[in-house]
């Protein structure tokens, strides 16, 4: 059971609109604060988008989030989980990044994160472009590589960009693989599609047993059928699940920076985290939410409603190495 | 049939972008016009929204609903029903409440819709936000408790808000079986969803007979299946028809106060009305369109394709009480 | 003094998102109506931009400046002037137009107006895109030319555009030259700006006498100044006054199709009207709101705000021929 | 094989967002160019609407269009196809129209095509309002009447508007079918729904052997079904393929003038185009894409999406005559 | 000199983007927080709008204020002034206001007021709309009326609205004196415009010694006279400062409910704070800043920015009552 | 006399929302065309914002600027001036630059303006954040250090960000003096304003002789005033003109990233560039256009008419070194 410290506050005692916006309106707990070692699940923002090769933004998104998730009351409709009640979450802030400097920045997400797996935090991360993975992956998969489900609609499995650039948001997953911090016989990509340069990416994936589920696969097959694969394929090992928000269709979604379109609605993009129950998650992310292309804060509910789908499965399973 | 008089102007001989914008290019019959007793469903505005205890913009809603309404042609192009051929519709104006006084306001509505009763006027009403459903039921159910079909993703059935505020949008169907309105027994409400504060609404429903279906429940039945249940809920006694916009997904429905993603797509909007054909609708109302969240009038012009679903079943079958 | 009868609805009584949109809250008394007689001054809707070389939009016009003149109250705050106590004033509709035939739209906007002079009505137009001028002036100046004061970042005396099409926004006023509607030595234009192909139009100005004021000249003089000499210029004989809302600055109307950066603020927009008051203005026109290049209405605004000011100068001073 | 020269620009070699905007990143080939002799499927714009009759933009699209198209790559993700390795592709501008005079614009563009015609160059077109397929259809249909793949929420069949008008959008394939140019047994029309004046088109349908497939027998059957009834009406004689975005539902599409709600998602409008390989495809179009009523893009990037999905098919399949 | 903990986190430090957005990046202070008791100027959001008569949306200012702030640096560039260096700043946080219930609401603002007048800490409150002044000066002016300068386009001086409401935000000041929380001859109004009702309002100011500066004599006059006379009004005893941003041109602070073309612009509007430097201020607010009217922020920036340059006059002198 | 092969399409020949937009629809002329040699000003792109420290966006600046761009006409209203009859213009397309490495982008741009300065062709750059202004002066002042004429809300001059970061977008100046690119004596920056972190880069302005004009200073003084000073102080030596769009007020130009509200409206953005006719630019820039916060393309218009003015008074005068 829960501290009740670490509840939300109510809109019934307190309006939705009103208060400083924390992630669903959880404590803040900064690095130095004496409750931090009692925190189970960290909400943390990485505001940061060097890695983007095409459209930039995302570097606010955590901002946008903290203020959509403003709008998530206690209780999953769906499934009746109670998060707050399982387990102590709080919104642990934002790792500060430094907009000029790649290598800097990675530096900085790794070490915060470092600390957070040392203090047996599991992180739940808005970001933040997809490179934000590869440096909070450095940290969770330090001693083991990991299991990875990821949804997107690009496989962000590219050798690297103009003419030799190793880290964008189009590489994080190639690098990890290289670095052994994911093992690629336990990664599954969901939901690619739209047009490409070329095969390098799949090439790849099909050379070291990466599963990659096509959206048209997607979409013949069904949502339970997918997702009894894709667990079957991470099993019961610990796995890192990645979210990109351009998994969903563009319509739903349209705050981000690399769309294509043709992609899962809103009701799918919610059903597929449910079906992750009883993993064994030692970390999450919700990457590529970029305000200036959304500035109404719908892409950034929905995905604060993902969000909090991770959330409450994470909530009921106590995530081991 | 209906008089020549009642009759929406064609596009064909004015562009639907011209003129003073009535409800569907209908005749604006203020109260004292002397072919008001000739009018047999009257289209209201109610531009209200006091009860809103999140973002609030449904005041203006029947002003951009009117604007919308000028792209609704006079024959549904699924069923082949022309309405205005059927019975004489007409643009009754709005309802002029007090926006800083609740209980005025829902008196001066009260008294509108109990002229109407008097009339023999069938009212369809564009809101305004959910409360608006209650003083219309006050005039509406005066007599007799009503059936309702209810489209919402919310249940609208809490006890109170912010320490005991008794009239919100929150509220309006809690307030409206205590005080005998419904005959909870032939309510039905479909695709609530989102996130909870608690069970406090749900678990009233089921004491007192309110029947739920959540969205979960309408997608893997199916509209036929869930919609015949419906039917057979309300069955041929006199019955309420409430449609909150929210109950849409609010991709396609943006402009609104308290979004819940994953709900149906626009056709399916549609198509839950084509189904309640043959009900003994006495009133029916769309609300909680919220033009400041959707300036484009996506949500307008939705919102009055639902409307005009609506009024073609109501003008095939006359109600009776 | 004016009729009770024509008096817009208070936002006391009624708030002013209330209602169907009328002008200014005006009744509406479409041709037939038995009270047309009465009127003094009609505000028209041209909803009809089919000149439009550039970016369409205006026949939208109409629409959206109805909707924003619900803000406006009964009583000038800077001159204290209440046009609807001195005069009869009503909305009397748009005039359709057939948005694919210039000819045929010119032909019934003509005959709407003739009609109008002949019931001694004073009209009071809102665009449209500027050829909507040349129609009018052909009804009103059918017996004799006109003075103009006219305020637009274009002259719009061009005499034809792509390889030879006479009638388009760019050359209204050189056909209402060549017609004979205008007296070009009782033109004057204000505001001229912008980039430009070359100078046949401001050679054919000089050659017939149209006095052109730029706006570099508009700016270092001042407003008393330039509409002193805009006063003298057109005289107590019969005037027309055009105004196209692209003379103000982009930034405070947006909304419309060729913008010229560097004009007025929406100060000055208002005072230049106020310094017309008791000239002998028999027709005025606000022409080029064009809606989908600013849904928020900010332009539509000020569009009725400098109507209204129009309004209030021809309220005071009785045309005459 | 195709010519390295027409090739698209890589976004590894230059970022996606920057450069010149042409069609696909391809090379612009203007009339005189000494290269045109080579292309065989050449994109073009019609940047013209003077045949709205509601809402216009249109003339705006090719900009737009251009704009997002840099953002597809060279592959085809769900095929494979590489269609630029196939047969030599090319932008070959505009064709210049007049926006205010509708014959003089017709002649114009029809002129475009007889030359592009002479030259064995199949055009794909991105549009303008649907008027646009006319003037084409008179180039390429001269010596032989075609068949029609025509995805729409209208029919587009009606005989006249605004009390005669023959050439607007709601009429290019009454007068095509008039004139010969396409052979109505061999006409299907898809997607249609929304509300109706009458009947008028649907009779005209019917008495000359037009199918009309509507929006409900579309879902009810599924799109393998409807393509596979499709294909066969065409069969394989020279078949012209014309796409009006509003197609699709205006949630995806909103940047158009005259939406109807309840349409195709994103991936079924893309599902469609493929499920016409081996088609004898003698010209394309892709119209009603209205910028103004969607600013952020998302709409044009569906579009180009479309075309992309068009010029797969086509580059697989010469077309002969 | 300032506590060092009382100082807002550095962009240098930590990017603008980053973080939980409190009011100019300063340490968020709850009520029962031990530092309470160190804070000299406090910032406070009241997010309410229950007394909007037009177009509400000011419930939602503070949380769009506090998120345009992180923009704000440590010094004044035009004057030089580091305020966070003179007294101890920070966010206290919200007033839960009831949306529902209007006298509830006032109480509980007020009530707020009351501990910090207690605590001697001084408020600088984001609203709301203007009714939200009535409450605090219930608080401040509890032993002493104040005097006030009052930027703003209406006088906010109203009996009553909609036949006899009379709480609503336009009718706070006349409560205020009735009250007796003004003198009403240390009370000055300044940039007042645009069309009204009647004189109802000015005839009371006349009545009991408000002097009203309309914005045809501020742009007359020019700043510097018209400040000097408003020193000289307010005097040396304690004095409220109210800022609505509707005193803004619209154009530059499009965000607001009830706007009135032709104000002053951006720099004007911060160059009549600087005005004031030294006097005797016991509290300040911004209000009506209504975030659904211009989702791009800009309103919240310049309103922002207005709240920094009072703030550095609050911070130089030490009010006293 | 400049050639007939570059001129821009006349808007009479070809609407100008028509053709693919090249910079003032000039022909593009890439490296290896032929006739890059007679090119006397060139218009280049820099789409580049990889040293932005706030909101990124700028490089999508060079693609809607030139889509604005085809609104600019041949002559200059204000001064008659027809730039491409005086010397040969023409769009020399993008340089491509690797958003995700800062020292790679420059190395790409010093070399490509190395190559222009070879061909004696005067840059007329849109960028691009203002870092771009660095690289590019590497080449132009490469022998020689340049003056410059700086207009711009912030000064640049800061030594590094983010502990020790040397290269954003703050810092191009200080580098370009420590480089020697600049020649401190003759530059002058106008318009500075905003709040500041400290007094850095003034001190650092101060130390090396850089004259600040802040915007107080600006606005009392007028703007011939300070121009004849800024003329001084360049004097007839090699001088290069930036214009950060953030100069102008940000209502006025809401498309970028670090707004300062109170500047300059948009006819005085124009004034201060015509005041600089007769000086010797080497070289010009118009930098921080952000598409993402202007989809309108208001601030894109503002910001060509400003390169337009450069490049008017660049056409009239021959630079020399």
């Amino acid at each position: 059971m829960s501290d009740s410290f670490f509840q939300p506050v109510s809109g019934m005692d307190l309006p939705r609109f009103a208060g400083v916006p924390s992630f669903m309106r959880l404590p803040v707990i900064t690095p130095g604060d004496p409750r931090r070692a009692e925190v189970d699940i960290g909400l943390v923002g990485v505001p940061w988008d060097s890695g983007t090769t095409n459209r930039p933004g995302p570097r606010h998104g955590p901002r946008q989030l903290r203020d959509a998730s403003t709008m998530i009351r206690a209780q999953n409709g769906a499934t009746g989980i109670r998060p707050f009640e399982h387990v102590n979450c709080a919104d642990l802030g934002d790792v500060g990044p430094n907009p000029a400097d790649i290598p800097d920045s990675m530096t900085r997400i790794t070490n915060f994160y470092n600390v957070l797996k040392s203090q047996n935090i599991t992180p739940l991360t808005a970001g933040g472009d997809h490179l934000t993975s590869l440096p909070i992956l450095r940290a969770l998969a330090a001693d083991t590589p990991l299991g990875m489900v990821h949804f997107d609609s690009h496989t962000d499995l590219y050798h690297s960009y103009f003419g030799g650039t190793m880290y964008t948001h189009g590489t994080p997953f190639r690098r990890a693989i290289e670095e052994g911090l994911l093992d690629p016989n336990r990664v599954v990509q969901i939901g690619i599609r739209g047009t490409t340069y070329d095969n390098e990416d799949t090439d790849f994936a099909r050379a070291v047993g990466v599963r990659i589920i096509r959206i048209e696969e997607f979409f013949t097959r069904g949502i339970p059928d997918v997702m009894a694969e894709a667990r079957s394929i991470v099993g019961t090992a610990p796995t890192y699940l990645s979210y990109d928000i351009d998994f969903v269709d563009p319509t739903f979604a349209p705050g981000t920076g690399t769309p294509e379109v043709g992609g899962p609605n809103a009701f799918q993009a919610l059903q597929v985290v449910r079906a992750l129950d009883g993993l064994n998650i030692v970390g999450a992310d919700l990457v590529e939410v970029s305000p200036p292309f959304d500035a109404s804060g719908a892409t950034a509910f929905l995905g604060v409603s993902i969000m909090f789908e991770m959330l409450c499965i994470m909530a009921q399973t106590q995530p081991t190495y």
